[in-house]
């Protein structure tokens, strides 16, 4: 456990300054307080919480600059952190130093409906900002689990995305430029210092370089958003296969037909299990080996003809389908997929679901196979998980189910998130779709990059040549 | 006129080296073929081309890692250059050295229709993939008016777009990896070296630095490109606006309603008269100032239930308005906007069209007082310009006409582009939303980017110490 971790402490002149800049109230330093930044929703992070030396909370772009100057100067390391929603240990202290808490620099500064733009403060939460974009009919449509909670600077330095992704793209599509405190301390702004342009091709795209950087060239003070009209109502087929080679077939058809549906989520048989287990009237057809639940948007007529065409593609292939256009019904049939998160904790009385080797990403075609080997892996440890995700971008989260009093199982899970992550990497996958690096998956990304990652390292070292932005993550310089 | 500078012949080492790499075939020297690489599509480059001094034709990874190797040791100039239809001078040779002709490595490599993706070289044209990707009715979507003759390589260094970027983006985000070979020669795979995922987070995505760099930062040998279904069929609303203004709101109340059009074109009214002179049975009315023509696309019902919104939202601001969601009758409404280009040529009398300052973008509710100023600037030079372009993007491109034998006017055209660049910037906009820097509007990085310039600079040094890719373009070190 890290928390024995002997740190010399902050010399004082750095604490002093601290205060200059933040204000007694605003730099906190109390061994509480350290605890409740030492940790994020990693397992990782769970079993060893890694406490920073301080904490200061930010409220403007002079602040995270004065206080990146600072720690630059004594090289201190700083650890930015929004909702710590990650499942990384992206936004932990693994070295002590300063904490620089974002969460309350959560302005949404303008929205131009005309121009199709929101201008936001990075913590920001993502449900709050579609909460306000709603009275224009635009949204922000990148959308992880933890929309209610995460900030939409978090989800830029991760690059998040999540169930629509298949339809509308990763974060990086819609952030158009960004205010970034730079490790130096200098303050720069991406695609365009005063610009509000759509489209722009005019020199290096920092932001792009910034974006799913995990915090460690530069910290996010201010974004520009492009947003996109929210589309009018939705439509749902769920429908359930024999076997998963079906469901790939499926999803494959429904691609080659045409259609663009807004997400495409699977469910294993044993989230089948689980989700009947807590809502029983789902009723979900249990002697199956996967669920696939299509969501199409648009007005009302487009799609209730997308409905109509989705099921003639799949009825083919699926054994049970039923579907809706009424928006009603159709929360109803989203229900399955919406509690499958919770839901798989069932699958063992007195178990807990453990976020760990939770988001590996394959080529489509490769999916089943995979979804096979990992039960395979996981019945090797004697563990039960359930499996599901965005299968339309291959993204899989894989959910073990442990009790936290059994040592052998804590210690067997870990050994199958390393195959898990191994599986993915020898089907032509990543360990990482949407959630990140962080501290959990550093030791994949020589074996991913290859000599790519020099290129990463030495970006690294020239904008921040003391190491002190996010040091010992993503294996970058340590 | 460039031709004329005298230059020291290449060391007679680097010649033999590249008779080694290359063979006598595909190393060029002659004056002619000289002449023939010394210009790409931009007005700049056609009043001043400017020679390399020796060019090679590549055909492999290795034979370009050899070369750039060469380049580097030699510290010799080296020009990546696909099909040269850019319009900004980026595939020129400024300093001499040697040109490297990617057009040849135009091979489709792959096409996983599977997993939605096709691996190719970077001569590939954009057409030619498209055709070859329709049997699987798969599209790769970014749609510039040159698709019929430009590569993808030339499309990821600049970062194209096109008619339907309103809907499908710019070719970023259509590129899951590429293999680069760096300024030192050195082969990286971003995106995951042996990856085949539809979507990763694993650390830095580098391919997001390379586009756009306009083969500053290294030279793109493989790319592996995400595709989308091809939508089944397409509709036209083709409407005319007295006034500028109407046709602004006409855009906006599009949006607000949850429509998403696949294009959204401009025409002014001296385009209105241009295509009416070339192809009068198109008819458009002259009494306007604007005609708007937007597509829409997915399967017949969705179409016509799109074609039929569009319509009711916007019949309000328009004068005149024509419609159809029949293929023959959407193709016949579609030419006014597909001839445009030529057809401002027809302006002047014995004039021909110029492209400079062709590329703006400025935010959308600002579109109506930059159209006017244009042709206040216009005027002001005794210019007649037609504008047109992707309004949904605030993307305008400006046409001038001007008689190459008059001075006056070549000269006048010439101050004309810097105040519409200068513009641009004050209405908060930019001087290129899709074709790129290159060497014309290097002028306006500093401008345009402020404190963010540096960070491309230092980017810049770090991955080419010796400065040797592409040198000379966008205001990078010189």
């Amino acid at each position: 456990m890290n928390e024995t971790i002997e740190r010399a402490p902050l010399d004082e002149k750095v604490i002093s300054r601290l205060r200059e800049i933040f204000g007694v109230e605003r730099l906190l330093t109390s061994q509480t307080d350290m605890m409740t930044y030492s940790y994020d929703a990693s397992f990782e992070t769970q079993l060893n919480p890694q406490k920073p030396q301080v904490a200061v909370i930010a409220l403007s772009t002079h602040e995270v600059s004065e206080c990146v100057k600072l720690a630059n100067e004594y090289k201190v390391p700083l650890y930015p952190r929004g909702a710590a929603t990650g499942q990384t240990g992206g936004a932990v202290s693994t070295k002590g130093g300063i904490m620089l808490d974002l969460s309350r620099m959560n302005r949404i500064l303008e929205i131009d409906h005309q121009n199709m733009q929101a201008i936001i403060e990075p913590g920001v939460i993502q449900n709050d900002l579609n909460l306000a974009l709603k009275p224009y009919g635009l949204q922000f449509p990148p959308d992880p689990g933890s929309a209610n909670m995460c900030t939409i600077g978090g989800m830029v330095s991760n690059n998040s995305s999540g169930l629509r992704a298949v339809k509308y793209g990763v974060t990086r599509h819609y952030v158009l430029g960004m205010e970034v405190v730079l490790p130096t301390g200098d303050v720069i702004v991406t695609g365009g210092a005063k610009s509000k342009a759509l489209k722009s091709v005019s020199g290096y795209d920092l932001a792009h370089l910034m974006i799913g950087s995990e915090g460690t060239l530069g910290i996010v003070t201010r974004l520009r958003l492009k947003l996109l009209p929210l589309p009018v109502t939705r439509g749902i087929v769920l429908c359930s296969f024999e076997r998963l080679e079906s469901a790939g077939e499926a999803v494959n058809a429904v691609f080659s037909s045409g259609l663009q549906p807004s997400a495409i989520e699977i469910m294993d048989f044993n989230c089948i299990k689980a989700v009947n287990m807590m809502k029983p009237e789902l009723n979900l057809p249990v002697d199956n080996e996967a669920v696939l639940v299509f969501e199409v948007d648009g007005a009302k007529e487009e799609v209730t003809s997308q409905v109509n065409r989705l099921k003639k593609v799949v009825e083919k292939y699926a054994t049970h389908l039923k579907f809706s256009d009424e928006p009603n019904e159709c929360e109803k049939l989203w229900q399955a997929r919406k509690l499958v998160g919770a839901a798989v904790g069932l699958l063992k009385p007195g178990g807990f679901r453990v976020y760990a080797g939770e988001d590996i990403c394959v080529p489509i075609s490769r999916l089943p196979e995979t979804l096979r080997e990992i039960h395979n892996i996981a019945e090797k440890y004697g563990i039960v998980c359930g499996i599901y995700g965005h299968v339309g971008d291959g993204n899989m989260h894989t959910g073990p189910v442990v009790n936290s009093s059994n040592e052998v199982e804590m210690e067997n899970v870990q050994k199958m998130v390393e195959e898990i992550h191994q599986l993915a990497i020898r089907m032509e996958g990543t360990t990482t779709a949407e959630h990140g690096v962080g501290i959990v998956r550093a030791k994949y990304m020589d074996v991913e990059h290859g000599p790519a990652m020099e290129v990463m390292r030495a970006i690294k070292r020239t904008l921040d040549p003391n190491n002190i932005l996010n040091p010992g993550k993503m294996a970058l310089p340590n």
